[in-house]
């Protein structure tokens, strides 16, 4: 990462271990925002105004289901617009990129990767030499396919997708629960616990649909709240 | 920060909002890590396997309060050496730096900068463009006086030496409370609570000193133990 390029933040949530992340052109202050948590509202304001950055886009890696997004509030508070991938369908966002498709903010770009299978609209976005890999890619792990549209096909096809980039590729995540705050795409394909050492396709899907986990606490509120980014906290 | 020089992991521990940094020489894999929390053991010696790293030094920024480092169970596995500031006296450490002494590990220089005030033995690590603070300077804040050898006299002069590396200097702290990660020179000066905008000293130290603040949960446990590097978990 180029630091005198880009300015990078990330941030973290203690309650659901979510990562935000905020990236800007450090010469002409645009900025985007990752992955925001609406109990953070003022944290990410204040860090915003106090850097001087302009925020362009407000970003979800996906329709979360452990916590709920703060991009209505942000967008209010700034008047960036909402991003989200087009498998997402989401009526409140102002832009639904498909695979490949880019936004710039300042002199950086961000491009879209379609990584579908914690949910059909799960998106990775890639800045530079970063990939922000939402649920899809975590830090030796994956995320979860037994909810909303999970498919653990899907996710193999993703985590592949994700594979091809190079190694040296900074992976930042939505979440780790141990407290690892970042990885590469090379270590992953070494050492994911899932997909290391080349398992096959069989194998992972077989793996991952024997999962034995519980619902995450919040999701009859996570996911209606974030189908309307976070405008209210709604229950199904 | 050069990441195709440097190979950076900050790490988190969520019970006490102690982060842990490893850095390496991306070339030569010579590392060191600064502020281990003792319950992470497996977790960092994982990461420090599987990127392949030879663990040189294991560096405290002071004797913690609220935590107790892994200083001696990583020294036992890996043989590097345990380093702290002259001003701990620790008599577990290999190695006690003075003010402006350096080690290397790889390519890499990292210097101490004797920083005291949240206790007499703090002391805060530069390498290339970061800076290491420990409980001294704190993002928006700093490490509070009232315990161990606590002085607001010597944390004011402590964040004035700081203030005087370069603007851009990245700021990484023990700890934060808010889940930011990192923060820099400059801003430190413009927005730093208790020192932003040219607080005089008499200010700061009556600010500092009023502060009414429970002590540390863990404080008889952690001081003690950090005493013995964290050979055993002992109580005062």
């Amino acid at each position: 990462m180029n630091t005198e390029k880009l300015l990078f933040r990330q941030l973290f949530d203690k309650e659901t271990s979510t990562y935000t992340y905020l990236v800007a052109d450090a010469k002409t202050k645009d900025a985007i925002i990752i992955d925001t948590v609406k109990e953070h509202l003022e944290r990410d304001l204040t860090i915003i105004k106090e850097l001087g950055l302009k925020l362009n886009y407000i970003l979800d890696t996906h329709v979360h289901a452990d916590h709920v997004t703060d991009s209505y509030d942000l967008r209010k508070a700034t008047g960036a617009k909402i991003v989200a991938g087009a498998g997402t369908n989401l009526k409140c966002a102002d832009i639904l990129l498909n695979d490949n498709e880019t936004l710039t903010f300042g002199n950086i770009t961000v491009k879209a990767l379609a990584t579908p299978g914690h949910t059909d609209g799960c998106t990775s976005y890639q800045i530079e030499d970063m990939v922000f890999t939402g649920d899809t890619l975590l830090i030796r792990s994956c995320g979860r396919v037994d909810f909303q549209q999970g498919s653990a096909e899907n996710m193999y096809n993703s985590l592949q997708k994700l594979f091809k980039l190079e190694d040296a590729t900074l992976v930042y995540p939505a979440h780790d629960y141990q407290g690892r705050t970042c990885s590469t795409i090379g270590e992953e394909k070494q050492f994911n616990q899932y997909l290391g050492n080349n398992k096959s396709k069989e194998q992972f899907i077989k793996e991952l649909n024997e999962l034995q986990l519980p619902m995450p606490k919040h999701i009859k509120v996570s996911v209606p709240s974030n189908m309307i980014c976070g405008e209210k906290v709604i229950s199904a």
